[in-house]
């Protein structure tokens, strides 16, 4: 089985450099960020601003972030950022990214997000919930969880 | 009468910063934003995030906002940006801010926001209000509303 | 003579989006900027990072921005920015800027710029300088200058 | 010997926060980096816009960024960012960062930068460059580098 990618391609603007000229990394996070919300609109088909209600969660917050800068990224390039599910745990899932740019791989990242719910009890907290197989199986990756949380 | 201002000093981070290696153009709108809550906050006495709750309104929403770049800004350097209330209309307003740089204004800015409510009948709207006399008081400018919305 | 225009479409994205669902206003100044390179790259053939040297000038640094926010922006809406110049003056220029959202015009802004040359005698300084007659003409604007700076 | 720190406190502003009315991830990344810039100011008692210039070097750029994201920071909230070297090796070094928000670790970061020197024959391209063992003392960390690159 073949793991679901979204692929997006944009050029660098003058608004995501800094004094060295090349991409401030907070925004390659940005990049991710959003390669995650249609990452998930590819794979079940529902708008990002809808994902929470009609999946009956509160969101899928991030709890972890990462990248390695292999190569900059400069004003004017035109890169492309791949993103796939890396793996499924029972209430969190990792979602690879890979920033192509000029056939080389420019920034690695990879971001750990978990399946919220509202807490049952307490209306102003939320609590992590098994994601359904339905919506696992949407990605092309393994339908049993991995182990782990 | 003197009018109330607030003035707050920050120095400019690489963060800020564009190729030109000085503060790309819309980290200063920000400025201008945090600047209104702040300015808010000292002449009521209410904590941003409980502005809308406390005075029973919507929010304070921007419709206009405009800057004259004079002088760059550059990484390091500090500045200092003060702002005040220009006029008080029936349910608008103005804010001007002003930022000063090694003694010397760099920008000009200025924003009109409105004193928005839920809208009465239509939840997902909002209307424009009058704008309290109490309200306008605490900010040290004239309290009776100047002509126009 | 029908003036050149820009157009590009984009999807808000999360990272766009404040406390409110909408669009903080700061994002606009960041299409703005954006489109407005891209225009000059459409109307003369010029790869935007490759504008100043093949013109032989510092940059067209900003001078003045404003913007007037009309019908609020919202998280997945799809909105069109179309960008053309206004007015050519001597050395300097607007760029007027307006977004179409759901068939409405959200928010029109306006940028001035100026024609900016390094300093002859002053190696850190900058100067106006006058635009020449055959970039005016590549815009569709009139190639006689509008009076004053 | 007691590693240097460098601790700065920030108000969560409207700007910093997304739909979810918390802090949108990138910020911290920013915040990171401008925690880093001022802690070698504070170390080495050089301005960040000297840092190169004065250290011969052509900066420290950023190889590696993460993040573990604990608890949500709010609008309003009062944070403290506290930055210290965690290993310097040959020519690449790690900075933690620890996030505090109502005494408790809100996001704890590390980055990896590299000490980087222009390259001695292609004048475009940087070399990474051994750490000079009077800037590591400044730190109040080993003196000898860590094994690895």
């Amino acid at each position: 089985m073949t793991s679901l990618t979204f692929s997006r391609q944009l050029t660098i603007e003058w608004a995501h450099c800094d004094p060295a000229g090349i991409v401030f990394n907070p925004r390659f996070f940005e990049f991710f960020d959003t390669n995650t919300w249609l990452l998930f609109e590819k794979a079940l088909g529902i708008k990002p601003r809808d994902l929470a209600k009609t999946l009956n969660i509160f969101s899928i917050p991030l709890v972890d972030a990462r990248a390695n800068f292999l190569k900059p990224s400069r004003f004017g390039d035109t890169i492309e950022v791949t993103s796939r599910i890396g793996t499924f745990r029972r209430s969190s899932f990792t979602v690879e990214h890979r920033v192509i740019n000029n056939s080389e791989t420019a920034v690695e990242g990879e971001e750990v997000r978990v399946w919220a719910v509202p807490h049952k009890t307490d209306p102003g907290k939320i609590a992590a919930a098994a994601i359904p197989a339905e919506v696992m199986s949407r990605f092309g990756v393994a339908t049993t969880a991995a182990p782990g949380r």
